[in-house]
């Protein structure tokens, strides 16, 4: 498999975030062709109360490197990356490289 | 569902890391109870050549926090946790909450 794994900073206005996220890049990303998986998660304070390095983790599964090139280079995919300034002004980490399952 | 995201810092030898990753780590932490779901990760270069900030990317996925409280709490993800000193030296962020598919 592929994956890309994007870690966004935590946003200035959270709820902004949240509902550009849901309603507008989760569309548009969902629809890459070629994801197999796409997955959200928030991630809590830790065990002492520490706020998380991140605000957002996402992880998209792509069947093989080939299929993760195709589908972020074509027009979906240009789209997601060009939607990212529009609420992760805050910053995102995003991570590629092939993965496979444990 | 409830992820678990184990980001790993570049360690000094890496050869060492992914072998005992590997043979042991992997092989502890995919019998935790309730792990639905265990990809790992190793991102690339940035399409600048730019090192990743992390070396591995580890995701588990729990149907719901009280399976992962389980599972973690008991025997097998304390054998886990107990065994990050034993390669992850170079340090590692662990991210945990609430997670949904897209």
């Amino acid at each position: 498999m592929y994956q890309l794994t994007a870690l966004y900073n935590h946003p200035e206005d959270p709820a902004a975030f949240d509902k550009h996220y849901t309603e507008v890049h989760a569309e548009i990303a969902k629809k890459i062709p070629g994801v197999l998986r796409y997955t959200i998660s928030h991630p809590g304070a830790d065990p002492e109360g520490n706020k998380p390095p991140y605000y957002l983790v996402a992880v998209l599964d792509f069947a093989d490197e080939a299929s993760f090139g195709a589908g972020m280079g074509g027009e979906q995919g240009q789209a997601a990356v060009a939607d990212l300034p529009n609420f992760a002004g805050a910053g995102v980490t995003l991570l590629t490289g092939p993965s496979n399952e444990a």
